[in-house]
């Protein structure tokens, strides 16, 4: 990532582009030390309590499939954009448990994007993330804002 | 937390009821930790790129200050609790920034209550959250789902 080289600014981002996922796989040691610090539930803490619960097995806390969720976004699409970050997410769904041993991947897509009318060097983009687990269901849908500068005058970008 | 002294069930999350709280200071270390692992933006890893970036210096990533609210939530009422967990949130909005040193609290609120009609062992509860700044400003609000067992026919509870 080089700050002074953007990659991705608001111009790439035109409705129905796609970003895929690379896969991750999480295991049980992340997940419960996740869970240790931000959301110790017996279900997201111990392999017998998960099993126990409506979940079905150790599974991660839904933040922690949200916070890798976010992960897969930075390395699909924001490192080295010009993103501004986001004022929150229209949804968050987790559909399914994410168990140990679980395989991610998913992509997102570009929803609609506009310049902002009271800042017109930041874009508004929304997005819509799906990310899948190894026997393609979808675990977690997540619709978001991403404020994107726009291309610099003079910047030596494609679409600029 | 002890899973056989269900704390709070179902049957205790009234419309309007309250859970305050506690609070905590998210200091520059675990914001960069943070960010490292799930959000590794500029504004989230540096002092100087926060500060040149519209967040205004070096800035916890939504994902994190969502994760911060859940254990806050832990806390408030579900340790101890027959949570089952969440499918999902209807809002996440991260309203102002949350930066290095700032000291967060606020509460959260039963919003509505009802028993699942397809497994009537289980409680939909709405809930509310509100995540304040030590200037009292809002910084989060996520309205979500909590799925609560209900009280175990003949258990020794206050509300069974």
């Amino acid at each position: 990532m080089d700050e002074t080289v953007p990659n991705y600014t608001f111009e790439d981002f035109t409705p129905g582009r796609r970003f895929d996922f690379s896969k991750r796989t999480m295991t049980a040691d992340e997940i419960i030390a996740f869970a240790r610090e931000f959301d110790p539930q017996p279900m997201h803490m111990d392999e017998a309590a998960g099993r126990a619960s409506i979940l079905g097995g150790l599974a991660a806390s839904g933040w922690h499939s949200s916070a890798v969720m976010m992960r897969m976004l930075f390395e699909a699409y924001i490192d080295g954009s010009t993103s501004e970050g986001s004022p929150g997410v229209d949804l968050m769904e987790w559909k399914r448990p994410v168990l140990a041993g679980d395989t991610l991947g998913g992509h997102c897509e570009v929803l609609d994007a506009r310049v902002s009318r009271s800042r017109p060097e930041i874009g508004i983009v929304r997005m819509r993330a799906e990310v899948t687990n190894q026997r393609g269901e979808l675990v977690a849908v997540s619709e978001y804002i991403n404020m994107m500068r726009v291309a610099a005058k003079g910047a030596d970008h494609a679409d600029g």
